[in-house]
């Protein structure tokens, strides 16, 4: 699913998470954590060790890797990977020719020699370590030191801590766990040549598409298979025709069996980021603006981008990823905000909040070390609150430097900005320069800045441009984008029509005055220096640094706000932990977790029953040959041979039909995607891929009666393996016969 | 449901029914027959006396009356009846005036003096008796008799069957049952003063509207009360003040406890038709061609009337009722060739005639005795096919005599010929008249013209007459309907455009011709004689007469093949039930049957399970507030009410809510509408109002693994009149305390 794809980048964002109380299958836990639930895991059914999952480097957990935006699990010693379909879209879109769409007609390599590069950017990351580094991060600090003070020491410290573990090579991030309580250190191997092995057609990876995203019942095959590469001597390598396959110390047995109804699994992956515990007000202020404003700019953003291209093809081509990727987001905001409201998990965080404030005040010591805990954080996002509406559309046109969806949104205006920004940062000392743009991550910064033409059209720019002003133009006098006005000629309280003529005008200029669209122009001028740039004159860099005032006002105002939190979250989590019966598991924050569940149906509308297993019966009723159910050709040639009598062993006796998806109960969300579904013995029964529409508010509060991840059975990947697409060799590499 | 009201008259239609034999919970039995069933009953869980269903005119089914188009029954010594919403439609539209509409907002008398008249033509009939008369009908007959004759013997012993019954002022109907093996007469008391006593608002009544129509799940509270007035001597007399409640000899007790998931429960009603042993050569035209052919129809001709009403709020108004018959009829023609052909139950019904003809060939004696009957049967198919282009135009035009659907047809050119045939008749004996034509049939014919004006606009009219000279003038030559062609000045293979021409030219001459649109002249037709009908020079009586020529040819080949099949369906009959296992069940002819089975849920599409019950937490998920979903504000309030703690004795302990609908596996078709559904002890506890998308093909063969139908829970009956209504008083009648 696109569902689980990371939307966000959690380092930055990780600030506001925090610990959730156990209850049902709730919790994303840590490896380590595992052998303390087996209490709760001998009551799901399940009878194996436990400890077996607790080593973030062992068998099976070993086996599990990163891609950065979703997981994926070696299952050969060759190196071969199995992850989403979806996860593949970016390789398939890579190795696509006019005459070629592979995102379409999927993609089979017959011989290793036929495997394809997955394209510059990509990577495996292999845990190697996992260490908590708390002492170094947070320890012995001067409690009078000021917020910003508090927050620039923390930030200097994870960087040393950070460049200490690259030193020898790794790839390595410091993250916090419960709210700043805990840091850890996780260092990773990260292997650059991935190549494509294969994926199947649209037809049966994204069966349903959009109609059946976040929705059961379920009937996609959503897999593809990658393979990592290392240089002759075994070590991390670019791209090379020399390169020979990675040898995984660790890789899973694939189960051919599947699971049945009821039966204990395991999620393992990187999910990236929750809000299980944002505060009360946090949440409240998500659902009163926060969310009610990104639906409405969703909708506004689709209207723009369908209108652009109703009537031209090559714009519409140049926008579809954007707008599916606005689709997905707008389903996900909804069922988020119906969950929230209609769901009643606000009505349930404000009960929770006041229990919490209750019991510290029933204690005087409690009252002492915690009491100005939660007023202190209700302050802080008070304080957030003042100039929302301005800071949201500064935050449109200059994405926060974390933000990974600045890929998404990616536009000359922010492209001229982190030019400026890079440029200012390579004057400082590499310990200096911000998370972000440390010499670490200029190749990163390079590859968004290549891979943003492949959907840039100055149309789409520019009209999502005109948007972020015509809303800028709008805003209360108090609450102005300094510059802009000057810059535009806006004054405010202007007619509309006046301000939309300024508008427009201005955007002639600005067009006319730029290079920027230009791609060589473009990654020029991550090379210069603040000088060089403004001697370009580029009509971009003038526009960006007119709202670098604001952009750092802002950012001293957040990381005075990070500072306080690092001050306030860590007792907020340490309160709930204190008061919690039982373990407790940190919010998702991109690093290796587990979470296990069983496979379960659950009552969907009023009336009606979702069973657990949709099987290939279900495909023959949705299929209508055409748009998001048409399923190949090939695959009704297969399901008309098994139900002539062809045998298979991939029937599911029970359901007299192979399996297709399956529901459980397992906690994940974005990030999770690719995730390998285990059973009790470490083996693969299935890839993770989505879930359901009434779990989507599930990242705020977990509701165990209704939340349930979706997952391709791993009966139907072996069957449109052996039946439709004739990977027969890759199902001997996983050691099936 | 409008699903179950009969869609055609089963007198003439009753010719091509047959025998079905035992399988799951199939059979609409005969009264008589259900002591025979005891062993399967039990298997049910039925615990009770399976001899008190026998009689037709004891308790309970003495309490079961008809409605003609629908089924109603007694819950009063005082006359009151129970039945469906949308059985009241008329009523409700009748009794509607500018400032108050009763189909909208429902209707409550609160006493007996605010009870309000249903209309002219409403009746109830209560059954008196119900007597095999086989003998009487088809014994001794020559066997030597020609087609046409024995059918015209047939029908003049049953028309004087009828006429003798109807002597002592009953309402009388001789119906075949097996095919024509058996004949039994029904002689029923007609009650002609039926008042409207109350009906929830249609956000109760046809909550769902067509979207949810044949669907579950269903929150739909399908139910309408009604009271039959008598004369103060106690005899039916036409509607008085001076009329008092109707003191019915048997009334139902109303269960208010409902029923449970398993719960055998019992439908007794009036199923019009079910075509369960047309032979497999009737299925396969009824699927090549007859259905496709009515479903294009069907949305040609809503597509007329939908852009007619485009611009013309009094024109849509007006073509309303029409086009939610279409949308039903078309929904309903889909789901049957949908079961027919992917749900296989063609390929079975070639199956088990081949099983037959297998049965019959292997034994010399049966060969002898039934040999020829499947290939005589297949001869009388083929010849109807010969024309079934021209006839199916022509019965657009002028529909058979004894359709029902006659009234939603109603045009000029059939009122026109209605008046012709009925002058013709009435210069013969009323023996010799044909049925449909005879004293007992006048005045529903008239009040069919009389009703007619309702709905009638001379524009839907001319466009609907267009639609059917387009396509009478692309009839092939071999085909074309005699006479038309010159009244119109058509010639075969002439271009589209100037036949278009033509037949708007002709429409101009003909509208302009005639004064049949006012009403006043269309009812004195029906009392002219053939002179002055041809004295009038009215263009419509024009077009009649032209028409008439091949309906007359039409009506003589009918009568001939209704004449072999007289010969040949009983032995067809014969021959199954000898060679079935167990009683057979004959299929439905509109009179009155009992079929039993167990509340029970079902596999929904793949991935999905229906269950039993819906409640009202389904209410507040489909409630909109707007359109097919707009609950009362008085019961939304009413359901927050009990939400708040409000007690209620009709919540389902199990569900935590007050039930809704429920589904069962009894065995129901159009016709049963209304009718009760009873526990094994005969009490009330729901009404049949709909059966489910995946039922409708069991009219041709039932499947007991999909066919389910739904039924309105008598808590939520209970619970609306009681908390949302204020129908305490009725509540009080039914002896509810």
């Amino acid at each position: 699913m696109r569902t689980l794809i990371r939307t966000s980048f959690a380092l930055v964002a990780a600030i506001v998470l925090v610990a959730a109380p156990v209850a049902g299958d709730e919790g994303m836990w840590m490896p380590s954590q595992i052998p303390e639930l087996a209490p709760q895991l001998e009551k799901m059914g399940f009878r194996g060790d436990a400890s077996a999952f607790a080593g973030p480097t062992g068998q099976p957990m070993g086996a599990i890797v990163s891609l950065g935006f979703c997981t994926a699990s070696f299952v050969s010693p060759d190196g071969l990977m199995a992850t989403n379909h979806h996860c593949a879209a970016g390789a398939l879109q890579y190795n696509s020719v006019p005459e070629r769409n592979l995102l379409q007609d999927g993609f089979l390599a017959k011989t290793r020699e036929d495997e394809v590069s997955n394209g510059p950017g990509s990577q495996v990351w292999v845990t190697v370590s996992f260490e908590n580094v708390t002492d170094a991060i947070t320890g012995d600090i001067d409690p009078a030191l000021g917020d910003l003070e508090r927050h620039e020491l923390i930030e200097r410290r994870i960087k040393r801590q950070t460049a200490g573990c690259e030193a020898d090579g790794l790839h390595c991030q410091v993250s916090s766990f419960f709210e700043g309580l805990e840091y850890y250190e996780l260092a990773q191997l990260e292997i650059p040549d991935v190549r494509l092995v294969y994926a199947p057609a649209e037809g049966i990876g994204n069966f349903g598409g959009e109609t059946d995203n976040w929705r059961w019942p379920r009937h996609t095959g959503d897999w593809s298979f990658f393979r990592a590469y290392v240089g002759p001597d075994g070590e991390p390598a670019p791209f090379s025709n020399d390169n020979v396959p990675y040898r995984p110390k660790h890789w899973l047995k694939v189960q051919p069996n599947g699971v049945a109804d009821g039966d204990c699994v395991f999620v393992v992956g990187y999910p990236g980021k929750t809000q299980r515990h944002y505060t009360f007000e946090e949440v409240r202020d998500t659902v009163e603006w926060g969310y009610p404003s990104t639906i409405r700019r969703y909708e506004e953003q689709i209207k723009i981008l369908e209108d652009l291209g109703r009537d031209d093809e090559a714009l519409r081509l140049k926008a579809s990823g954007r707008l599916r990727g606005l689709h997905n987001s707008l389903t996900n905001r909804k069922g988020m905000l119906e969950g929230l409201v209609d769901g009643g998990i606000l009505a349930q965080k404000e009960q929770r909040q006041t229990e919490l404030a209750e019991w510290i005040a029933a204690d005087p010591e409690r009252q002492k070390t915690y009491g100005y805990v939660l007023p202190g954080l209700a302050d802080v996002e008070e304080e957030s609150l003042r100039t929302r509406e301005r800071d949201d559309i500064l935050a449109q046109l200059l994405p926060s430097l974390g933000s990974r969806t600045r890929l998404s949104r990616a536009s000359l205006v922010s492209a001229a900005h982190t030019a400026r920004l890079l440029a200012e940062a390579k004057a400082k000392k590499d310990i200096d320069r911000e998370r972000g743009l440390q010499e670490r991550d200029w190749s990163r910064i390079r590859e968004v800045q290549e891979r943003m033409q492949q959907s840039f059209d100055v149309r789409i720019d520019r009209a999502l441009l005109r948007w972020a002003f015509v809303r800028a133009a709008a805003l209360a006098a108090e609450e102005r984008i300094e510059g802009l006005d000057e810059l535009l000629g806006l004054t405010p309280g202007m007619a509309e029509a006046d301000s939309a003529r300024a508008i427009d005008a201005y955007l002639d200029r600005l067009y006319a005055g730029t290079k920027a669209a230009d791609q060589a122009f473009r990654l020029s001028l991550l090379e210069m220096t603040s000088t060089e740039l403004d001697a370009t004159g580029d009509s971009f860099l003038e526009l960006a640094a007119t709202l670098d005032s604001l952009y750092q006002v802002n950012r001293e105002a957040e990381k005075r706000a990070e500072g306080a939190s690092s001050r306030l979250r860590p007792l907020y989590a340490e309160a709930m932990i204190e008061k919690t019966d039982g373990p407790v598991a940190p919010d998702a924050n991109s690093t290796l977790r587990v979470t296990y569940g069983q496979v379960l149906g659950v009552d969907g509308r009023d009336g009606v029953y979702w069973k657990p297993f949709t099987t290939l019966a279900g495909i023959e009723q949705k299929h209508t040959g055409e748009g998001e159910f048409d399923a190949p050709a090939a695959e009704m040639k297969a399901i008309e041979a098994l139900r002539q009598g062809k045998e298979t062993p991939y029937v599911k006796e029970s359901l007299e039909d192979v399996p297709v998806d399956f529901l459980s109960s397992v906690d994940t969300t974005g990030g999770n995607s690719g995730s390998p579904t285990l059973n009790g013995h470490g083996e693969l029964v299935g890839l993770l891929f989505d879930g359901t529409y009434d779990t989507v508010a599930s990242d705020f509060l977990f509701d165990p009666v209704r939340t349930r991840s979706i997952h391709a059975d791993v009966r139907y990947l072996l069957w449109v393996m052996s039946e439709v697409d004739g990977a027969t060799h890759l199902i001997e590499e996983m050691g099936i016969n």
